[in-house]
C-alpha cells in the first residue's frame, strides 16, 4: 500500500523534504502555520485537506518544526495529531531539541499507541530539497521499520544511534555545539586577522589549507568576503540551540565554558539587529569592537 | 655554487627540516643545545663544526626553534650568529613569534645586511621529515630570492603573504587561534557527548561526516579513542601558541573571548600536570570536572 505522509512545518528544510517525498511518489499532505507555503506546495503536486481528517490515514509524521514548543504543539496541543493517528503511525521528530524532551515526547506517543523516531536533521536547504540530508536518528526498531520509507526519501545518510528517543538529539546537541563554536571561532580568527593586515580573502585562501580549518569556517567565511549576509542560516539559530546544549549540560552536571562564550558573542549579534542576518554576521560583533572594517557587498 | 645551510634547533621540525635539506643534496649543518641530535644528525650526514668558523660560509640560517627568547638568542645572543654572516645571507626564522618580535628581528638583521624571511611553518613532523611542510612567508623578494632552495626543499606549500616581515607570523597566529580552539572544543563536544551516553568512537565516527567537524578534531580526537596521549603536539604548546595570540591582540585592540576561555582550559590541563602529554589531553579537563571517563590506552 502506497505510504501517506505529512509534513508539518514547510519551512526551508520541511519544504525540501516534502518535495524529496512527493518524487519518491508518495502521497504528500503539507501543513505549516503560513497560508502561502501550503498554497505553493499544493501547486507542486501536494496534497491538502482538514488535519482531522487526514491524520487517521497517515503512515508517517514528518515534523520540522522551529523547537520544542512547536514539537509538542503539533503532536499534543489543541489542534495535536496525536490522537487522531492510528496506532503503528509513526511520528519523525526533525527539530533541534533537548534529548530529555524527545525521550518525553516519545514515552507521550508510545501510550497513545504511536511510533516515534528522534531524528533530528543535518545538512541545509539544498540538501533538504536533494533528499540528501544527514538524520541522527535513534528509536525502536519498529520506529526504525515504519520511517523507512521517509528515510529513504529524504537522506543519503541514516546514523543509527540507538533503540531509544534521546540518543539522535543528544548527538545533534554535539554537533551543533561543534559547529556554533566553529562558526564565532572562524568570525574571531578572521577579524583577529583584519586587525593585523590580513584581508579576509587570504585569511580564506590560506586557512582553508592550513590545519585551522574547519568545515564552518569552509563554508561561511566566504560569505564574509562577499559581504553577503543573505541568511542561509541566522543567527538566531545559536542562541536557541546553543541553549539547547547549555540546559542539557547543566542538567548532567558538565560545564562548557567555549560553547558559553561561544553564545555570547551570538547574543550581542542579536543585540546589535543582526538575529535575521546569516549567522557570518557574528563577525560584525568583532569588528565593532575593534573598530575595523570588513568587505561590503556590492548589492 | 653549491648552498650551505644551517639548521639551528634539531627537534623533531628542525631535524626533518635538516633531513630534507640533506636530501636536496645541500650541505647541511645542524645545531642545538643537546649533544644527542646533533650527534644523530652527524651519522645521517650532516656536517658539524665551530659556529664561529661555520657561520660565514653560510647562505641560510634556518632557525626552528621553541619561541622568540630563542629566536632572539640564537641571531643576536652571547653566540648569536647574525654577527658571524656574511652580507645577503638569508634567515629563514620558522618559530612561532608576535609578528611585532619579526619585524624587530628583520629589522636588526637588516642594520647587519643580513636578510630575514618571516617563515613559521605548520603541518607536523611526518611532514617536516618529508620535505612537504607548508610555510607561511613574508619578506623582500631579495630574502625569498635567497631561500628559494630550501624553500623547494623543505615546503610542499608556499604562503607568499607579503614584502614585510610580520605577515607570516600574523598568518601563524591566525592559524593557531583557530587550530588551539578546535582541538580545545573537539574535547568539550567529545565529553559532553559522554555525559549523553555518546561513546567517543562513535562521537568521531558520525561528527566527522557532519558541518561540526574540523581538521584538528579529525586528527585529534582518535587519540581520545585510543586512550593514546603519546605527544605528537604537547598540551604546553597552545598556552605559549595562544599567549602569542593574545598579546598581538591585545596590542591591537582586539578581544577575543573564545580564544581566552580555551587558553584557560590549556592552562587547567597544565595544572592537572597533563603538559607534556598529547593536546588532546585537554579533554581530561572536562572528564575530570564532569566526573566521567574516557577510553584507557592498551598499552
Amino acid at each position: 500500500m502506497k505510504t501517506t505522509v505529512a509534513v508539518f512545518g514547510l519551512g526551508s528544510m520541511g519544504y525540501g523534504m516534502a518535495q524529496s517525498c512527493l518524487r519518491a511518489g508518495l502521497d504528500v499532505y503539507g501543513f505549516d502555520v503560513a497560508a502561502e507555503p501550503v498554497a505553493r506546495f499544493a501547486a507542486d503536486g501536494g496534497k491538502t485537506g482538514p488535519l482531522a481528517e487526514v491524520a487517521p490515514t497517515l503512515g508517517a509524521a514528518v515534523v520540522v518544526v522551529l523547537n520544542a514548543a512547536q514539537v509538542e504543539s503539533v503532536l499534543f496541543g489543541s489542534d495535536g495529531i496525536v490522537p487522531h493517528l492510528q496506532a503503528g503511525t509513526v511520528v519523525l521528530a526533525c527539530a533541534t531539541v533537548p534529548p530529555e524532551f524527545a525521550r518525553d515526547m516519545a514515552a507521550r506517543c508510545a501510550a497513545a499507541g504511536v511510533l516515534y523516531l528522534d531524528a533530528p536533521i543535518s545538512g541545509g536547504s539544498v540538501k533538504a530539497a536533494e533528499g540528501r540530508l544527514s538524520i541522527m536518528a535513534s528509536g525502536s526498531a519498529e520506529a526504525f521499520a515504519a520511517a523507512e520509507t521517509i528515510l529513504n526519501a529524504t537522506s543519503e545518510t541514516v546514523f543509527r544511534l540507538g533503540d531509544a528517543a534521546g540518543a539522535g538529539s543528544a548527538m545533534k546537541a554535539v554537533n551543533q555545539l561543534l559547529a556554533g563554536v566553529h562558526i564565532a571561532t572562524m568570525a574571531e580568527a578572521l577579524t583577529f586577522g583584519v586587525t593585523q593586515g590580513i584581508a579576509p580573502e587570504t585569511f580564506v585562501n590560506v586557512i582553508t589549507r592550513c590545519a585551522g580549518t574547519s568545515w564552518m569556517l569552509e563554508n561561511r567565511a566566504p560569505h564574509i568576503v562577499a559581504g553577503d549576509y543573505t541568511p542561509h542560516s541566522q543567527v538566531t539559530i545559536w542562541p536557541k540551540d546553543l541553549g539547547i546544549v547549555l540546559e542539557t549540560a547543566k542538567a548532567s552536571g558538565f560545564q562548557a565554558p567555549i560553547t558559553e562564550t561561544a553564545l555570547a558573542q551570538y547574543m550581542r549579534a542579536v543585540d546589535m539587529g543582526l538575529g535575521g542576518e546569516d549567522d557570518a554576521a557574528v563577525a560584525k560583533v568583532y569588528a565593532e569592537q575593534a573598530g575595523v572594517s570588513l568587505p561590503e557587498g556590492t548589492s
